[in-house]
C-alpha cells in the first residue's frame, strides 16, 4: 500500500473521545450541541422534491457560489468565479493545499498549536510542513514577527486558523496587517495565507484580521459546520483568487466530483436568509459569560477564548496531558482533549468545549480543578518537563 | 502551483456538454433523468429534526455500513468493518487508488475504453498509469486473457469498470472467472482488482461477474448515484478486505472528514427498504427496448448495452468524434459525447445516454443518422485513418 498512507497514525483525538461513557460530561466535542435551523431543510426538501438531486457544476451552483462571495466581500474576490464549493472545509482545505503546493519544492508554513489536519493533509501529499510556534507564555496569542521571520526561502504558504482550534485565540487586525506587510516587504514569489476561517461566526473580540481583505495573496476556507451546527452536512467553500480556483475546481472535480446539491440547497437558502449566519451567536455569547466564571472559580490557569467554543486549561507541571486525560475520563467521568494532540507546543494542556449546558460545564470543570490540584500536590517532587 | 494540477486539462465531456442549447435533444447526459423517491428523503428529514446533522464517524454510519456490507453479501466483506462510506463513488475510487498504490514503483492498469477519471486521478498522484485496450471488431468486450497479459512486474491493481461507462458492455461471469484464475496463477504479491459497480442496478444480461465473489483481492466501488437517481446526492463506498478498509479510512478521514450525514440517512432508508436498489430497474428495462428498436431503425453500427443507460455508435470512418459532437449540438441540435473523450480507442465513436423520453432518444437517432449518412457520402473519398 502507499507508505505515506500506512504512516499515518490514526487520530489521537478520536481515540481520547472513543472512551467516553453515557455518563461523561463531554468537554471533547468539536461540534455545536445545536440543533439546526429545519427552515434551510425544509427549502431543501422543496427543491429536491421539485427537482431530484442531480449533479451541480463541479465548482457548485452558480447562486450558492455568488451567494458566497457576495456576502463575504473580500476585494477581487467578490464573484462566483472566486469560489469553489466543497465538501466541508476539510476537503476545502485539502483541495487548497493539494492546488498550491509543489510538493517537489514547496514547504508548508503551519502556524501551532494547530489543528493536526494540516500536518496530516501535507504528510499525505508528500509536502514537507514545518511549524512556527506561538509563545506559550503569551497564552498562543499570533504574533506576526514571528510568523514572519520563520518564513523560509521554499515557504509557498502559511496556514493560520483564527478563531485558532485549539487556543481560542483570534488574530488581531493589527498583526494581520504586520504580517501581510513583512510579506509584501520579501518582494520575489508570494508567499500566499490560507485563512481558516471556519470558527469565523464565533468571535468575541471586536478586533478580528481578514486576511482576505489585507493580502491579495489570500485563500479562505470555511464551512457552515460551526456557524450554523451543520458539522455533518460537509458543506464547505474556497474563497480566493480567480486563478487559483479555477486550479482548485479540477483537483475537486476529480477527488468528489461536486458536492452534495440537497446541502447546497441548503447553503443557499442560509446565505439568502439575512443574519442566519450569526443564528447561533447568541447563544455562543451567552455560554461564554457563565464559562468564564466557572473557569475563574477553578482557580487554574486558562486562556480566556477570543473566538470558537474551545478553551485551554495548563495542567499542572509535568503531567502528560494524554495521561491527564485518560485519568479524567476513568477517574471523573469527564472528556476533555489533551493538548499534545496539537503538537508539542500544546503539551501540559487541555482544550475544552463550552457546548454542553452550563451546569454540566461548571462540574466538569470542578473535577477538573480537583483532578489538578490532586495530582498537583502528588507530583509535587516530580521532575518539571 | 502544483505541476500535476496545472498539468490536467479541463473535462471534455463537461465542455461538450456546455454547449447544449434549451432545444437541444441531450443523448450526452451521464445521469438519470428520473426523480429520487421521496420517501428516502423524508425519513432523512425526520431523522435531521430529532437530531440535527452531526458527524458520523469518519468510516460513515456503523448501522449504514452494516446494511451496506449485508446487502452484498461479497465472502470475506460482510461486515460493517469492510466498508468506508464515502463522497459518492469519485471519492471512494480516489481514497482506493491513493490507499493501494505506491507512486514510487506502482503502476495502475486501466482496462479501456474507460471513464477519464481513472486516468486523472493516477495523473494527481503520480501513479503510472496504462490502459489495456479491449478489441473494437469485439465492440470491446472484456476479454481476459488480454487483461492477464497486460499485467507488468509492477501492475499492482487493474481498474475495471462492468457494466461499463462507456461501451455498455458486461464482464460475464466466465470472464471474470479466467481473469482471476491468471492472476492466482501468477503468484508474489497479488495483484488486485478494483470493481467499479456504479452501473450494477443497470444489467440487461443474466450473466455478469461479481469480481468479489471470485477474487479476495478485490477492491469495489459503488454509489446510489445511478441506482436511485442520486447523482447529486455524493453517496458512496468502498467495499474490501478488512485491513485494506482501515488504511482507506484514514485517506478518506484527512480528505473529507466523513460523508454528509444527511445523505447517508437517505442511504440507510434506500438499503433498508428491500428491493429499494433496483426500484428503478423496471424503467431502464423497458427505456432498452424502445432504444433498440430505434438503433436498429437508424442502419447503424452500435453496440447493443448489456448494462448502464449508455449505448456506442460507430461513425462514419475517418470522422473525427470531436468534430461529429459539435456538429451534431450546432447544425443538429443533438448532445453526444466524442468517442476520443473515453481515450484513443474509442475514436470514431459516439457515447449516446438513452434516459430522456423515447421520441426524443427516438428523433435524436434519426438525427445522429442523418448526420452519418451525409458525411459519409461526402467523406467517401477521404483517406481511412
Amino acid at each position: 500500500m502507499n507508505p505515506r498512507v500506512t504512516a499515518i497514525s490514526p487520530s489521537l483525538i478520536r481515540e481520547v473521545s472513543s472512551k467516553k461513557k453515557s455518563s461523561s460530561i463531554d468537554l471533547g466535542l468539536g461540534e455545536p450541541s445545536l440543533l439546526p435551523n429545519r427552515a434551510h431543510f425544509e427549502e431543501a426538501m422543496r427543491y429536491a422534491t421539485q427537482h431530484g438531486v442531480k449533479y451541480t457544476p463541479n465548482a457548485g451552483d452558480h447562486a450558492l457560489r455568488a451567494a458566497i462571495a457576495r456576502h463575504y466581500g473580500y476585494p477581487a474576490m467578490e464573484r462566483a468565479e472566486n469560489v469553489c464549493v466543497t465538501v466541508g472545509s476539510q476537503e476545502a482545505m485539502y483541495v487548497a493545499l493539494k492546488t498550491l503546493l509543489d510538493p517537489s519544492r514547496d514547504e508548508l508554513l503551519i502556524v501551532e498549536p494547530a489543528f493536526p489536519s494540516y500536518r496530516k493533509m501535507a504528510a499525505l501529499e508528500g509536502i514537507t510542513a514545518r511549524g512556527v510556534v506561538m509563545r506559550e507564555d503569551a497564552d498562543f496569542g499570533f504574533e506576526a514577527e514571528s510568523i514572519a521571520a520563520a518564513v523560509g526561502p521554499h515557504t509557498k504558504a502559511i496556514v493560520i486558523c483564527s478563531p485558532c482550534n485549539p487556543t481560542a485565540r483570534v488574530l488581531s487586525t493589527g498583526e494581520g496587517e504586520k504580517l501581510a506587510r513583512a510579506l509584501e516587504r520579501r518582494g520575489g514569489e508570494p508567499v500566499w495565507l490560507i485563512h481558516d476561517e471556519i470558527y469565523r461566526e464565533q468571535i468575541f473580540t471586536g478586533d478580528a484580521a481578514e486576511l482576505a481583505r489585507i493580502y491579495p495573496h489570500t485563500i479562505v476556507t470555511n464551512s457552515l459546520s460551526k456557524s450554523n451546527a451543520l458539522t455533518g452536512l460537509r458543506l464547505g467553500w474556497i474563497l480566493a483568487p480567480h486563478d487559483f480556483v479555477t486550479q482548485a475546481i479540477k483537483v475537486h472535480a476529480w477527488l468528489a466530483s461536486c458536492a452534495d446539491t440537497f446541502a447546497q440547497r441548503v447553503a443557499l437558502h442560509v446565505f439568502e436568509t439575512p443574519g442566519a449566519l450569526q443564528e447561533h451567536a447568541p447563544w455562543y455569547r451567552e455560554q461564554r459569560v457563565g464559562l468564564i466564571d466557572a473557569l475563574e472559580r477553578t482557580g487554574l490557569r486558562y486562556i480566556a477564548p477570543e473566538g470558537t467554543f474551545y478553551a485551554c486549561i495548563r495542567l499542572s507541571s509535568g503531567v502528560p496531558s494524554y495521561d491527564a486525560a485518560h485519568e479524567l475520563i476513568e477517574r471523573y467521568d469527564v472528556v476533555a482533549i489533551p493538548g499534545i494532540a496539537f503538537g508539542e507546543a500544546m503539551e501540559g494542556w487541555l482544550r475544552l468545549s463550552w457546548v454542553s449546558s452550563p451546569d454540566r460545564i461548571a462540574t466538569g470543570l470542578e473535577r477538573i480543578a480537583e483532578y489538578c490540584f490532586r495530582n498537583s500536590s502528588s507530583s509535587a517532587a516530580t521532575i518539571e518537563r
